[in-house]
């Protein structure tokens, strides 16, 4: 019976964009990813998908607006909203989204990961 | 399109041991609530529930062993798994559980609220 502190995995995370599972309730994945710069624009069709800022701060870019989150901030991208994440300073983000959702989502680029590689690994 | 403060919504909750909704993702709720003293025991037959403290310490207590849980940690109670939250001073956490999920589980205690009473009141 083992927990999973959130802040303290960060300093594992030696890799931009490219999240790790750190648990899984009923049908959805808790992961968090260390993010800096800008992502791509993709979108889940069938998935929402919710950031929460642990660190830092985040902004989600949409076709016509954009929302800036700060630290404690959630906000859910609602299925099928393309949209793609940036922020010029390192931040740190809780994801919650389902178990089949890709991270890149509709789109294939070179930071696209499997889950495979978004498992944590045993230390 | 409006984000919401975890830390922040803390400071609208009166009432311990009383969760407020915060966004929905897929068929999951994501709900905070601000913790002290001792729940009740009881258990989600066929839903697994998600803690992640964002402030403070909280105590999970199992039948045969508990857990101690600080800021940052996060912890699944497997479906089934009769549980009761404990925490000496207060304590801020974010959970996360399916839509159908009561929070007093199996039980109807006097700390027990429909999902109405978790709706956050819009500000």
């Amino acid at each position: 019976m083992k927990s999973i502190n959130l802040l303290e995995l960060s300093q594992q995370l030696t890799e931009y964009w490219s999240p790790r599972i750190v648990g899984r309730v009923n049908d959805q994945f808790i992961k968090v990813a260390k993010l800096k710069g800008e992502f791509c624009w993709h979108a889940h069709e069938l998935e929402d998908e919710m950031f929460l800022v642990l660190k830092g701060e985040l902004t989600i870019q949409f076709e016509h607006e954009e929302i800036h989150l700060r630290e404690g901030d959630s906000f859910v991208v609602v299925r099928g909203v393309r949209h793609n994440p940036k922020c010029e300073n390192e931040c740190l983000v809780a994801l919650i989204e389902p178990v089949s959702t890709k991270h890149t989502g509709d789109v294939t680029t070179p930071l696209t990961k499997s889950i495979e590689q978004q498992l944590l690994k045993s230390s």
